[in-house]
């Protein structure tokens, strides 16, 4: 049986100031009309019903997890009391499924990308599944990508598709860390390079037996956890994170395995990275400013976002790519362009004993 | 005696949203410690005192003015209807005082205008009164230029004083209307050349005269008016601006009057025309950007300002030359080197049926 694992561990501070450190960019209604972690539940509901998907998530945001997605089971729900990047969060989901029913293939996903074509991304994951459910196969989702950038890892993958199908899947030649543009520029015109998506799928059985190869150290603390679930799952939970390393699934496991598949796939993309992505997915009235309430005024500006959360009267004057994100207590005015510098805001908040307003 | 007459007419949407149609500029804290009008008192307070200072404003102003201004008495205070320019404004005033106090010279000062160097200012003031006593004078205030501005009218001096003193007055050799930039250079550059201030000297009875000279239309009215302001001074005051033309002092009588002299100083002034040049005037932190709360974060931005209602966290973000300013149900953000354009925008809240904002 196929199961979602929906990571949303994430403490982002580059949504700031929507995001805060008590709701973090999966929990926020960035792009569509849902939060980001609904439109993931909401993705993949025609293929996997609500009892079949776990969500792993910081601790704190379990009632935030609850509250959202009110169809998925309590005990669904994993709690983590420490961040400790995604291999141990995929080595104990796998550990969970494994017991649950010793033929669970696992569909890995991030709570917090954005995704267009939905069906085309269903028939990307089902290819998936199938290769997954083949044999021991480690499987991950490349995009085809569009631009040379140089914030994504890549995948160059064989030119011949190791299963033939509506969507392929070929075997993976190499995993490359984030580029240099020249170097990005070079991937974008191989023709074979993709971004890696950190979207996995593989069964429950063959990601453990890849621990107790790769990374030894957490297929032990699986053990210790497998023991101990029974008994008290949150506190089994608890003592397998304080114990675990914090190392991510692609250094700690993919880069190392033998044999990976990638299914290749375009389907509208995006891991919303900053600001600048939600301007550039923001349905654009004149001008390309993203459309507005009829109390927002653009004058001689374009490509500008407002987003208010008061029913404010706004004007932009003589702006070109500026965004105005306005929240309860907290106003940001930020060059689109210069979006990234949002997270070194959130890292003075504290120096200015604003560590509140985080 | 010296009488002050202040003009506070204006109804200007430059400074949307912090201005209102229901409080203009000359009634705002836009600078100093004080609103414009209320520095404007403050300014010459050493030389005229409140009972010897007459306010023309909008009817609709009364009641801001009294509240801003409670040591200068109720018949001080003259009500407009209806807006007609400043010659009216100057011909009522006028006639009031000279009915007062035969002997009566007046000063005639806009209310929205700052002045960095109050006590140079009032040296120039008492020059020019000496010259307005001294005969039947015309005088009004030049101010030495510092850049080539097409936005003000000029004065050309004779290059001879008319009177010496620690403030040489000069008489005028022309008025020129707002130059082309080549023309404000060349201005500039010749040395005679003064920014029209519209403040003016002189005594009420010569005022009237000139009236009755070059604005016979105008003295008509006034004679009406004096005839019947003792029974109704209210209704007077009504029915003159009812029946008046509008023009202003300068085209009116200035650039028509055989003489006019002019005090030429340098007193730090400004008309303070947009956002613009209320962040000029505003004290500077890092980076030009204009000093502010510690709730206010500027980030990789320079010569901004921000001017909050709320105590809101700020962050701008990349940005140069921008303000932000919020007040309780607007917020504006504008490119200060766009700061004209606020009109535009103040024009289009009727159309967008939100007539009320401004």
């Amino acid at each position: 049986m196929q199961y979602a694992v929906i990571m949303a561990g994430g403490v982002g501070s580059r949504f700031w100031p929507s995001s805060r450190k008590s709701k973090p960019k999966q929990f926020l209604n960035l792009i569509g009309k849902r939060s980001m972690i609904q439109e993931t539940v909401d993705r993949i509901a025609p293929m996997i019903p609500p009892e079949r998907i776990l969500v792993v998530t910081n601790d704190s945001y379990i009632s935030l997890v609850k509250e959202q997605l009110p169809d998925i089971p309590a005990e669904n729900i994993i709690g983590e009391p420490v961040a400790r990047n995604t291999a141990p969060c995929v080595a104990i989901a796998a550990a969970i499924l494994n017991k649950r029913d010793p033929d669970a293939t696992m569909i890995v996903l991030p709570a917090d990308h954005y995704i267009t074509k939905p069906e085309k991304f269903r028939g990307i994951l089902q290819a998936g599944v199938e290769v997954a459910e083949a044999g021991p196969n480690l499987v991950t989702i490349g995009i085809t990508p569009h631009r040379p950038e140089t914030g994504y890892g890549y995948i160059q993958m064989n030119e011949k598709p190791s299963f033939d199908g509506t969507n392929p899947v070929h075997e993976v030649k190499t995993f490359a860390e984030k580029p240099d543009l020249k170097t990005a520029v070079s991937f974008l015109e191989s023709g074979d390079f993709l971004w890696n998506s950190g979207m996995f799928i593989w069964s429950a059985r063959t990601i453990l037996d890849q621990f107790y190869t790769h990374l030894p150290a957490i297929h032990r603390e699986i053990e210790a956890f497998d023991a101990a679930s029974d008994r008290d799952l949150t506190k089994a939970i608890n003592t397998f994170y304080h114990g675990v390393m914090s190392i991510s699934i692609d250094y700690g496991i993919m880069e190392k395995a033998e044999t990976v598949f990638v299914v290749p796939g375009e389907f509208g993309w995006s891991d919303v990275g900053s600001w600048m992505a939600v301007y550039e997915l923001g349905e654009k009235a004149e001008n390309g400013n993203v459309a507005a309430d009829k109390n927002v005024i653009y004058q001689s500006s374009e490509n500008c976002m407002v987003r208010m959360h008061s029913d404010k009267v706004v004007a932009v004057v003589g702006l070109q790519g500026v965004a105005v994100v306005e929240t309860e207590d907290t106003l940001l005015v930020c060059r689109l362009d210069k979006a990234q510098e949002v997270k070194s805001v959130v890292d003075q908040l504290d120096e200015l004993d604003l560590s509140t307003f985080k």
